[in-house]
C-alpha cells in the first residue's frame, strides 16, 4: 500500500506504485461472462463444494452476474470412483490444470503445505484468483502468496481456513477495518474441544475421549495436528496477522496441546469453578514505560470460568471473541469444521471472487503495514494453576511459597489436601510473567519437599 | 444482475446490460489518491466518526492505499458549538455539499427518513458512494436507493444500520453468499432488551425500567421507535432482504412492541422456565403441498427458554442467530448500539468503500433476484402462551378447551390457579397458525366464563 503523502496526484489505474503495491484494478470479463473454475481436491470438502456449485448454479449465476463453470477437477488417484463427477473433468495433473488459459479461479482444498504452495503460487502468478481452506499453507506462506496475488492483481481468499462457516476472516478484513483490534481469543479446533468437553461432562480420560473422537470422525487417524495444537496455531497466526496488520506466521505462535490434560486437571478445574479449553489467544501488548506496541499469538489449554461465554462452547463447535477499541466485545459462534460448514465458507469466497472476475476489482489483500514486533513469549503475563505433590511435614508450604516469591510470582489462593503419605498442593497465582513462572516451576522441581509438579495450566477469562 | 443464460459472450466492461444491471466497472482514482468525504450529521455517531477519522488517519491511509479528507460537515444548527471541528467545514446545506465535484463519499448519520432519502438519492445519482447507519431509510427505500447506486456504479453500504458493530450485513452479503439462508432470528434493539432484562432480573415494572433506561441514555426522550418495535422491524426488513435475496420493506414486517408486557407476564415466563425477549424473526417457509417458498419477517415479544443462547443476551447487547443450509447455525453477539460500536461499523464501510474509490470496483449491491412472496402473517405458525382470568365454576375448562379445538389449536399444557373470586388459567399451545390463534382469542373473549384474556405471548426457540 502506497503512503498517500508520497503520491497525491491520481495515478492511472494500471500503474504500479512499487513492488508491493497492487498493480491496479483489473476490469472484469463483463456482466454475464463465464468464470472458469479449477477445483483441486475431492475429499469431504471438495466433493461438497462441487455438489453445491452444481445444485446452486442458478442462484450463484444471479448472485455473481455471471456463470461458474468447473472446467477441471484435480485428484490424487484417478482410478478411484467419483460418483457425481464428469470423468472428462478429472485429472491428476493439478499443475497443468491451473496453468490453463480458460481457468480464472482456483479452489484449493487439498491440504498439506508443500504441494499446495507450489500449485497456488503458480496459479496466482498466472493471474488466477485463488480460494483456499488451507490454514497451514496460509500460516506458513502468506507473505509469498500475498505478494504473488498483489503482483497479478488477483484475489487470495481464505475464510474457510479459520473456523469454517463462522465468518471471522471477512469481519477482520472488512467490518473491523475501521477499528483497532486489541485481542482475539477463541476455541478454533473442534477435535480438541470435543475431547475436553467430553472429559469435563463425563469424567472420562483423555485417551478414552480421543478414541471416541476418532470413531465419530471428529479426529483424524493421526490426530497430531489437532491434539498438539498445530491446527489451532495456524489459525492463531492468521487471526493475529489480520487483527494487527502484522505478518505473524505459524512459527511465531507458542503452541501447547492437550495430551497431558488429565482427569485430575479437569477435577481441579471444577473445584476452581472452571473448565479447561484449548485457546488460541492473540493480543496487542503495550509496554507501559516506552509505549511500544508488540503482538502475541499463542495456543495452550487454559482454565476458563464456567460463567465465561467460551466455557459453554460444546462438542465440536467453535467460537471467537474479538475485542476492539470502538466496537467493544464481539463474539462469533458456530460450526468450526465439517464438509457443509467448510464448503459454505469456500463458496462465500468463490461468489465474491467470481463477482470481481466478472465485474472487475479485487477484495482487500494482505495488510501488514503495521509490522509490529512479536513479543517474547517469556514476557507474556497470565495467571497459573499449579498442582503439586509434596511431602507432608513442617515448613513445606513456606519453602514452596518462597520459591514463588523469589521469582516475583504472587499467590492468590493455596489449597492443601492430605493424600496417602503426603499432600497435594494446588496454587493459583496472580498475573505473572511466563519467564518468571517457568523459573519458579524449575525451582520447585529441585526442592526435596516437592515430589512432583503434576501440572501447570494457565487461567484465562 | 443479468441472467448469464441471456448473455454468455463476454461483454466489454463498460456496457450496460439492462436498466437494473451495474453500469460496468469504474476504474479507481489511483493508488495514493485522496477520497473527498462529506459527513452528514454530528450527533453521537457523527462526532465519533469524525474524531476517529482524524485519530486513525495514518492507519486508514495504509489500509485504503489513499487518504480520506473530510471536506464538509453538514449539521442542522450552525450556531451550536462544535469543539474539535474546523468551522470552515461546517455547513447547514447538506444538499449542496453532496453535489460538490470534490466529494467522492458521503457518510449519512442524520437519521429520519424523508430528508436523508432526498440527500442520499442526490448523492448516489451524482456518482458519490454512500455509507449510512440509517435503518429506517434502508428498510423503507432500499429499492430506489439501490437502483440509483447501481446506475451510477457506486457503493451503498449500511453495516451500521443493523446491530451496530456486530457484523451481520457483511456476512449475509458475502460469507453466506454461497449458502442458502433459512432463518435469521435476533435481539436487535438494545433499549427493549435492557428493559426486559431488567424486568426479568429485578422484578420491576415496565414503566419503572423505561424510566431508568431513559435516565441511563438507553432510551430516547420519545422511545416509541424502540418500545413499539419499529426500530427492530426496520432491521428485520433489512436482514430478511439480505438473507432471502428478496425485497422486504419495513411495511412487510408484522410488528408488536413491549408496552403491554407486565410483571405477571415475566413471572409466568419464569414459571415456564423462560424469559421474555423482543425478537426479530426472518424465516423462509415452504408450502408442504406445493413446494412454493415464501418469506416472513416479524417482530414481537416472545418467551424463550432460559437455556437458549439468546436468553443470556443481557442489558443492551444484541445477538443474531443465522441458520443456513451448509453452514448450520451461526451466532453473532456484541454491542448493538452506542457511539463507539456504531462508528466502528460506519468506519469499516468507509474503509471498504474508499478502497473501491481508490482502486476501482464496487462491493456487492442489492440482490433481490429471488423475489419470493411475503407470507401472509395469518399463515405463520408458532406456539402461544395464553393467560386468562376466568370464573371458577364447573365446566369453565371445557368451554375454554372447546374454543381452542374449534379453531384447530392443540393444547400442550394447562395450569389453573385459584385467585380471589375466580381463577387464573395459563395455557401453552402446540404450534398453531396465527389466524387460528387469533380467532380462538376472539372467541374466548366472547365467553361469559372468561373475564379477561390478560395476555397472549408467543413462544420461540
Amino acid at each position: 500500500m502506497t503512503n498517500a503523502a508520497q503520491s497525491t496526484a491520481p495515478q492511472p489505474a494500471e500503474s504500479s506504485s512499487g513492488a508491493s503495491a497492487p498493480s491496479g484494478f483489473k476490469p472484469g470479463k463483463g456482466a454475464g461472462a463465464t468464470v472458469g473454475v479449477a477445483l483441486l481436491g475431492m475429499g469431504t470438502v471438495g466433493s461438497e463444494v462441487l455438489r453445491l456449485i452444481n445444485e446452486r448454479s442458478e442462484e450463484f449465476a444471479s448472485r455473481i452476474g455471471g456463470r461458474l463453470e468447473v472446467r477441471g477437477v484435480a485428484v490424487g488417484d484417478l482410478s478411484k470412483p467419483r460418483p457425481g463427477v464428469d470423468r472428462e473433468l478429472l485429472t491428476d495433473d493439478a499443475l497443468s490444470l491451473v496453468k490453463r488459459e480458460d481457468i480464472d479461479l482456483v479452489i484449493e482444498v487439498i491440504g498439506g503445505i508443500d504441494f499446495p504452495r507450489q500449485i497456488v503460487t503458480t496459479a496466482l502468478r498466472g493471474g488466477k484468483s485463488v480460494v483456499t481452506a488451507n490454514k497451514a499453507l496460509i500460516a506458513a506462506h502468506a507473505d509469498e502468496l500475498s505478494e504473488a496475488a498483489d503482483e497479478s492483481g488477483v484475489d487470495l481468499f481464505f475464510e474457510a481456513a479459520v473456523a469454517a462457516a463462522i465468518p471471522v476472516v471477512g469481519p477482520l478484513r472488512r467490518s473491523l477495518a475501521g477499528d483497532k483490534v486489541n485481542a482475539v481469543m477463541g476455541i478454533v479446533n473442534g477435535t480438541t474441544n470435543f475431547i475436553l468437553d467430553a472429559m469435563y461432562h463425563r469424567g472420562a480420560s483423555y485417551a478414552e475421549m480421543l478414541a471416541e473422537a476418532t470413531e465419530l470422525g471428529y479426529a483424524e487417524a493421526d490426530p497430531t495436528a489437532d491434539v498438539d495444537g498445530y491446527d489451532a496455531a495456524s489459525k492463531a497466526a492468521i487471526l493475529a496477522s489480520l487483527a494487527f496488520h502484522t505478518r505473524v506466521s505459524g512459527d511465531d505462535v507458542h503452541t501447547e496441546g492437550i495430551r497431558d490434560i488429565s482427569v485430575d486437571d479437569i477435577d481441579a478445574a471444577k473445584a476452581a469453578g472452571s473448565t479447561i479449553k484449548l485457546l488460541a489467544i492473540c493480543e496487542r501488548l503495550v509496554d507501559e514505560s516506552t509505549g511500544t506496541e508488540s503482538v502475541s499469538a499463542r495456543v495452550y489449554p487454559a482454565l476458563i470460568p464456567t460463567t465465561h461465554p467460551l466455557a459453554s462452547v460444546s462438542e465440536s463447535y467453535n467460537a471467537v471473541f474479538v475485542e476492539a477499541e470502538s466496537a467493544g466485545r464481539l463474539m462469533f459462534y458456530g460450526n468450526g469444521a465439517g464438509g457443509g460448514p467448510t464448503a459454505s465458507a469456500v463458496l462465500g469466497d468463490v461468489v465474491a471472487v467470481a463477482r470481481n472476475i466478472v465485474h472487475g476489482g479485487r477484495g482487500p489483500g494482505e495488510s501488514t503495514y503495521a509490522s509490529l514486533p512479536i513479543a517474547d513469549f517469556g514476557d507474556i503475563q497470565t495467571r497459573y494453576h499449579v498442582d503439586m505433590e509434596v511431602v507432608d511435614r513442617v515448613g513445606v508450604l513456606a519453602e514452596v511459597a518462597n520459591a514463588f516469591s523469589a521469582h516475583n510470582v504472587s499467590l492468590k489462593t493455596v489449597r492443601q489436601q492430605g493424600i496417602e503419605d503426603g499432600a497435594r498442593l494446588v496454587v493459583i497465582t496472580h498475573r505473572a510473567k511466563e519467564s518468571e513462572l517457568k523459573a519458579t516451576v524449575e525451582s520447585l522441581k529441585t526442592l526435596d519437599e516437592v515430589r512432583s509438579v503434576r501440572s501447570v495450566i494457565r487461567m484465562e477469562g
